[in-house]
C-alpha cells in the first residue's frame, strides 16, 4: 500500500492521514469543507490535490449516515481500488450499501475505538490509534485482499485489529460505550436540582461514575441515532434490573422478615453480578486485570509535592503501574494511590516512610506476619488487609 | 474535652480514637468483641480499661441498627456527659432513639464521610477524616454544648463539619453515594455474560463508570437496608428518566421525521441535564471545579518512565493538580493526563517536548493565536482546542 485517499478530514480522518504520512505513504485529503482539508494538509497530513489514478485504499471518515452515499460517489469516480469506512456503527451503513447495490467485494467496514472529547482536524494526532482496538467487519462478499489492505491500515496506525460481525460490533459498543454514557448522564442528571449541601457530600465514587456525563450532547445524539436499537435493548435489560432493585429496596422495609431477607438477597445478587462484570473489563494493555498492590501516600498541597514524590519513587527504581489521586472536600489534603507490583509494594512503602512520607499500604495477612499477630491474641479472621506503616505498627 | 469513650472499634471508631489520642486526649475503647478493642489498643488508639467516671463524650461507632440500643445502655450506665454516633444513616437511628424515650438533649447524630474498601481496626488511620465532610444532625432538643462538643470532635479529627437535617442527610447520601453505587453495579452486571470480544472494546469511560461496582455486596446490603426508602426514591426517579430515554431511542428510528426530532431532542435534553449535574460536583478541596489545562504525555511502558516524567516535571517547578492515566488495550502504550494551572500548561508542554516526550496539550483558541490561523484561511469556529505540539505546528 503506497497511496491512500482520506475522505473527511475531521479528528479520525486527519489522525489516520498523519499516521500514514509518518509511515511514508502518499495521502490525498478531501472534505466537503475545503477549509478542513486545507487545515489537515497544513498539519502535514497529506495533499489536497487530486490523485492521478485510483489510490490503493480510500478511507471514508464521514458520519455513519453518509457512508453509503459517499462510497457510491467514490466508486463511481473510481477513486480507489479498495474502500473502508471508520464510522462508529456498522450495521446501518452496511444495510444502506446493500440497498444502493454498491460493490462490496472491495469494501470493508471498520471502526477504530479511539477519539477524544475534542474534534476537528486540529485535534488530530498521528498516535491517536496506537494500542487501540480497531474493529473490522468483513462479510462473505469481502475479498481477502480487501481485508488484508484494511489490516495493513490498522497496523500502520499502530492499532490492534479485531474482526467482528457488524451487528455484534454495534451490540458491543452499545454495551461498553453507549449505554454506560447514558447511565452516567442519568446519574448526573439527578444532581441537577440537588441542594448545595447534598452536593458537598460527593466523594470519589460519584465523581468516577459521572465523569463522562460531561460529554457533548449533540455529538452523542449523532452516535446514538446510528445505534438506537442496540442501545435501547441494553437499557431495557438494565431497566428490568433497576425495577427489581427498587422492589428489593422496598422489601427491605417490609414487616415480614422473609420478605426482608428476599430483598437483601436480591440486592446482594445484582451486586455480585456487578462484581463479576466489572472484573471482566480488561486492564492495562488488554491483559486480565492484574491485582497490583496499592501504596497510598497522604500529601499536603505544597507546590511540587507530587513531583517530589514521583522523583523519589523513581530514585527507588520502583515501576508505577497506575496512579489515582483522591481529593478531599474542604481541606488542602490529597491521597495518591500508587499501584505497583506485589513484590515492590512493601519495599516502596517502607522506603517512602523512612523519607518522611505518610504512607498506607494494603498488605496481605501473610505479609502482616499473622503468626505474631496471633501471639497477641488477634484471631486470623480479624486481620484486615492494611498495615499502618507510619505508626510503626508490626514492623 | 479531655476524655472520650469510643464504643465500637472498627475502622471508623478506631480511626477517630487514633486521631484523638494523637491530639493528647485520653481515649477509652470498648467493643462487644474484646479482641477488636484490644487490637485497637495495641495500635495506640487508647485503653481498654473502664473510665472512673463519666467521660466528656462517647462516640458510638456501631451499625445503624444498633445505635438506639447501645445509646440506651450507655446512658443507663452513665458512661458520658454527651453522646454522638457515626452511623452512615441518620433518620432511622433518630426514630429509634425517640421510640426508646432516650435523652436527646445530650445526644447528637453525626456521620463522617470517610471510609475505604477495607474494614476493621487494623485498617484504621489517624488521618482517615482529614479534609472530609463530617455531617452533624442536631434537633431542636440538642443542647448547644452537645453540638459544640461534636464540633470539637470533628475539628480534632481534621474534618469539615456540615450541619444537616437527618432526613436531608439520608436523601443526600442516597443521591451522591448509594444510588450511584447501585447504578454502577447495574451497568457492570450487563457485562457479566457479554462476549469476550465485546468486552475487549471497553475503554476508559466504562472503566470509570463501573469502578465502584467492585465493592463488597454484603457491606452494601447493610448500608442500603438502613436507607432503603431514600435510595428507592432516587432510583425510581432515575428509572423514569431511563424509560423516557428508551422511548426516545426507539423514536429515533421512527418513519416520521418529527418523531425522530422529538427523540433526538429528548436525549439531548437529558444529556444536558447530566452536563449540569456533573458540573455541580465539587472539585479538589470542595471548591468549584477548576478548569485546569490538561497536558497529555504519551508513554511507552519502559520501567521507571512515569517516575522519570514526574521527576522532570518537578525539575521544571510546575505544580501538578491532578493526574489520570489512560491505558490502551493490546499494546504497551499509555497516556498520562497532567492537570496544571492554565499559566503553566504551555511552558510545561514546550519544555517536555524539548526533552523528547511526546506531548499533546489542550489549549484555548486564544493561546493558539487565532488571528494567524485566520490568516491561513481557517475560520474561527473550526479552531479546535488542541495544539499538536510534537509536530511543531503553530509554534
Amino acid at each position: 500500500m503506497r497511496t491512500v485517499a482520506v475522505v473527511g478530514t475531521g479528528l479520525i480522518g486527519t489522525s489516520a492521514a498523519l499516521a500514514l504520512t509518518d509511515r511514508g505513504l502518499h495521502v490525498y485529503l478531501a472534505d466537503a469543507d475545503l477549509d478542513a482539508a486545507r487545515t489537515a494538509a497544513s498539519l502535514g497530513a497529506g495533499t489536497t490535490e487530486l490523485p492521478d489514478g485510483p489510490v490503493d485504499l480510500a478511507v471514508l471518515a464521514v458520519p455513519p449516515a453518509l457512508v453509503g452515499t459517499v462510497l457510491a460517489d467514490c466508486q463511481r469516480r473510481g477513486l480507489a481500488r479498495r474502500y473502508t469506512d471508520v464510522a462508529s456503527v456498522k450495521a446501518g451503513p452496511r444495510a444502506e450499501i446493500a440497498a444502493l447495490g454498491l460493490d462490496t467485494v472491495h469494501y470493508i467496514g471498520s471502526h477504530p475505538m479511539a477519539g477524544c472529547e475534542c474534534s476537528g482536524p486540529l485535534a488530530a494526532r498521528a498516535d491517536l490509534f496506537e494500542g487501540r482496538p480497531w474493529v473490522l467487519t468483513p462479510t462473505p462478499d469481502t475479498h481477502t485482499e480487501t481485508l488484508n489492505t484494511a489490516l495493513e491500515l490498522v497496523a500502520l496506525c499502530g492499532a490492534m485489529p479485531i474482526v467482528m460481525d457488524a451487528a455484534a460490533h454495534d451490540r458491543a459498543v452499545a454495551m461498553v460505550s453507549h449505554a454506560p454514557q447514558l447511565l452516567s448522564s442519568l446519574v448526573a442528571a439527578r444532581l441537577e436540582h440537588a441542594d448545595e449541601t447534598a452536593i458537598k457530600l460527593s466523594g470519589q465514587g460519584v465523581r468516577d461514575v459521572t465523569r463522562i456525563a460531561a460529554s457533548n450532547p449533540a455529538m452523542w445524539v449523532d452516535i446514538l441515532s446510528a445505534n438506537a436499537s442496540a442501545v435501547a435493548d441494553i437499557l431495557e435489560e438494565l431497566a428490568g434490573d433497576l425495577d427489581e432493585t427498587v422492589t428489593a429496596l422496598r422489601a427491605l422495609q417490609a414487616a415480614d422478615e422473609s420478605e426482608r431477607k428476599a430483598g437483601a438477597a436480591s440486592i446482594e445478587a445484582v451486586m455480585h453480578r456487578g462484581n463479576t462484570g466489572q472484573a471482566r473489563i480488561p486492564g492495562k494493555h488488554g491483559a486480565s486485570p492484574t491485582r497490583y498492590e496499592t501504596v497510598t501516600v497522604v500529601l499536603g498541597d505544597q507546590p511540587g509535592e507530587l513531583g517530589r514524590l514521583f522523583g523519589e519513587v523513581d530514585a527507588l527504581g520502583v515501576n508505577i503501574e497506575d496512579v489515582t489521586i483522591e481529593h478531599s472536600t474542604g481541606q488542602q489534603i490529597g491521597r495518591v494511590h500508587l499501584a505497583v507490583s506485589p513484590t515492590s509494594a512493601l519495599q516502596l512503602a517502607a522506603s517512602l516512610c523512612q523519607q518522611g512520607w505518610s504512607i498506607h499500604k494494603c498488605a496481605t495477612p501473610r505479609e502482616l506476619g499473622v503468626s505474631s499477630l496471633k501471639g497477641s491474641s488477634i484471631a486470623l479472621d480479624r486481620v484486615s488487609p492494611v498495615e499502618h506503616f507510619d505508626r510503626g505498627v508490626l514492623k
